[in-house]
């Protein structure tokens, strides 16, 4: 089979190749290396590749298969990680020279249970700094361009994993999200990247940001893999304290079902009010749709976009605040001028307005359950609009300017608020041929629903197989 | 039988006799309502003494008995609760003009659980305004003398449970307990109190001094009164956000079982270092009271006092200040001046600093979960001294000076912050005639451990039956 073809293939296809020994681990592992070396000297969606542990692993996987020892279906399957997730032996700097020299001891539980699984690690994938922005630049390990548009942002924080997807360099990637860094790069890539609940995935041995509202997760090319990876790297972990020992259901037998009879809302004021038109459009069909497919649509009130913004500055700001104190007071030049000058406003948010601001948040996650008692699923776009050029740092949509940064997480923060599970799925291209995204947001430990709903619209429409043209 | 014995019977006789229906429980109402009556005018016990209804009450309780409804050991026992406790459609203070026109409508999840349990509400008891303060003091509803020496604190914050008990104005309290505010009056007025393990005792309708460092639970004259009241009042609560769904043991059956092998450790060095001669040689007695009851003891390292202190200020000050700011801002004259200043100085720390605080705390939780690997109580005074006079804001132990709030807190605040449980016992007399505690403190959702070491205890030793000269 030619390497061409194998970049593409989804987990789901590789998985019997590789189990049946149709195709090796090795020779999978080389291909997306020589990927890698053709392509990321362009796109810079690497900060670190393990170019000898990896082909080792997939000898070891070959060996392992060759002799009936197969592990399921990520076994032998090449696997890149958000810099922020702890390699032993390996360095992790959260993309900022501050981490540039760190080699921690252990790996992160999520990348334990991802090898155990057979998973083959890659690499290191980069992000924004210390993962604090959505637009995805990086000044120290270069900012990915957008496949789709080289002049474009990738989206953030997970800017590597989103940009390693979609140029095939690897088919599964890790993610985190603190207000939406899984779901931005997916919808701005083209990519698939769900954010579990929280507490369904470990987030001990990876670098935090803020941690009462960070997630772990999987971003992937299709639903399937998606619910293939998730699979893996879910469950309890006493490691860390969010986590909640919770049954995990067989994602990718729930998937499969029809989702004839399922009630979706549709938040229309909140999350509908001002979008770009390509993107109404395509989220506008997506949901027909999901009609045609059984799903009955109804409108719903939730709680408002400006208390999320205040509820978010007074969590976020603190406790990123808090992790990086002393490195702002002793190494102030080391860090990106841009990420810096966010951390230090976090400084002086005083106690009672952080505590206040955590009693507005369980406040605000009681109005989406009550919003969502008739409804098992929301569904909204992703974002408000397709990638920006890098050098727009405000977007006018709909004559009302705005930060980029602050667009970029307005529609996904919600549910860093909540702890929902939601994932963001291509519906299609705007008029620049750029990807919109699609978000579907379940209810607490449902990604089950999420995936299924996912799983559903994405075999009846052709978005996740379309490739940007990279001339190679 | 006079009412004078009834007075000081524990609900472990008069639960027997009022199932054969040898007393009433409106016989008993009135022995105490009459207590009361005679008493409350020197000892400020009660805010409010709820009369008609706690006779109504017993009434109700008697016809059921006499019909055959007998509900076991709380059928017909009056009960006094701290006036943090919401009480429908019956004024709930916290002992401060602030709320002196607020009326609940409801009552607390504690409160119906006692109701449930058969148990008569009596009313509403003192309280350091606000439960902030150790001392007891309450400048609006009177200061409650100690009954042992009337020029003396009766400790705090649960003042009025602590007296109320020892001089027979009810056979049971709820209080609450931050920083020690159970613990403390148990130990200065010679009664029994449990802080039981974070999450245990649901919190749901008690008016919250810090939420992450509040514990609810009973005091009483013996500790098996103690734990019929335990019983009663715990258990899992949906609407308290911090309580825990796990299994509430029998402890009843559990006290009663000898205690002989159990382990205990010592933290000598930072529990025992500076105390009063009379603390010191009665905890000694003690500790050698327990090991000829088959115990064992050895010394035990804990995680410094000193990191307890500067934990507790950087999470104590802030959530006060939260639930406080609004009241502090409008109606800053209805404070009792000092409670005022504490609230005011907790406006002004940093977020990143009571974060930090937060995570300090965990480790040292670790600290002690590691301290008690090997052991299953810690055993320590409660109190490095007994009551005080009133106008002691400052005391010397061992030629070092410190203020009296600070002395007071100090034994008991580390488990605030752990969240373990823990009780405090009589343990004998000082040379003065004052009571002095004994601390008993298990591991998480231990209280079963606790409170048969503390029944073993007082089996063996005849503390707890010690009234005080009431001239009465």
């Amino acid at each position: 089979m030619s390497q061409q073809i194998l970049n593409y293939l989804p987990i789901s296809e590789l998985s019997p190749l590789i189990r049946d020994k149709k195709i090796s681990p090795v020779e999978l592992v080389q291909a997306c290396l020589d990927r890698v070396n053709a392509l990321d000297s362009q796109f810079h969606a690497f900060i670190h590749v393990m170019e000898k542990s990896s082909l080792s692993e997939a000898k070891k996987a070959e060996r392992a298969i060759s002799s009936g020892e197969y592990k399921g279906p990520l076994h032998g399957i090449p696997i890149g990680l958000k810099d922020l997730y702890y390699t032993k032996g390996v360095p992790t700097t959260a993309g900022s020279p501050i981490l540039a020299d760190f080699i921690p001891e252990e790996d992160a539980t999520a990348v334990t249970k991802i090898t155990d699984a057979g998973g083959v690690i890659l690499g290191k994938l980069n992000l924004h700094p210390f993962a604090y922005g959505a637009i995805g630049l990086n000044p120290d390990y270069g900012t990915p361009p957008n496949p789709w548009g080289t002049e474009r942002i990738p989206g953030g924080s997970s800017s590597g994993s989103g940009v390693a997807l979609i140029t095939g360099m690897i088919p599964a990637a890790t993610g985190s999200d603190t207000g939406g860094s899984i779901r931005i790069p997916a919808s701005i890539c083209g990519v698939v990247g769900i954010k579990p609940t929280y507490g369904r995935v470990s987030k001990h041995g990876v670098i935090p940001l803020s941690w009462s509202l960070d997630h772990t997760g999987p971003m992937t090319r299709s639903v399937e893999d998606c619910a293939i990876l998730l699979q893996a790297m879910a469950g309890y972990d006493p490691k860390d304290p969010g986590s909640r020992d919770i049954p995990v259901p067989n994602y990718l037998a729930e998937m499969k079902q029809p989702i004839k009879g399922l009630k979706v809302g549709l938040p229309v004021k909140e999350f509908y009010s001002r979008l770009q038109s390509g993107v109404r459009e395509k989220v506008e069909q997506a949901i027909k749709v999901l009609e045609q497919l059984g799903v009955s649509v109804e409108e719903v009130d939730v709680p408002s976009m400006d208390e999320a913004a205040a509820i978010s500055l007074g969590i976020l700001g603190p406790e990123v605040a808090a992790y990086h104190r002393k490195w702002i007071e002793e190494r102030p030049k080391d860090y990106f001028p841009q990420v810096l000058t966010r951390i230090k406003s976090g400084m002086f948010v005083p106690a009672v307005d952080y505590i206040k601001a955590h009693q507005a948040r369980a406040r605000f996650t009681q109005g989406y359950l009550k919003a969502m008692e008739g409804v098992d699923l929301l569904i909204t776009p992703t974002e408000q609009l397709t990638a920006p050029k890098i050098e727009e740092t405000v977007v006018t949509i709909d004559g009302v300017e705005e930060a980029t940064q602050n667009l970029m997480v307005a529609l996904n923060r919600p549910f860093n608020l909540t702890g929902f599970p939601a994932i963001s799925i291509p519906c299609g291209f705007d008029e620049n041929g750029l990807p919109v995204g699609l978000q579907i947001i379940g209810k607490p430990f449902q990604e089950g629903v999420v995936l299924r709903t996912a799983f559903n619209y994405e075999q009846a429409t052709p978005w996740h197989s379309k490739r940007p043209n990279l001339k190679d």
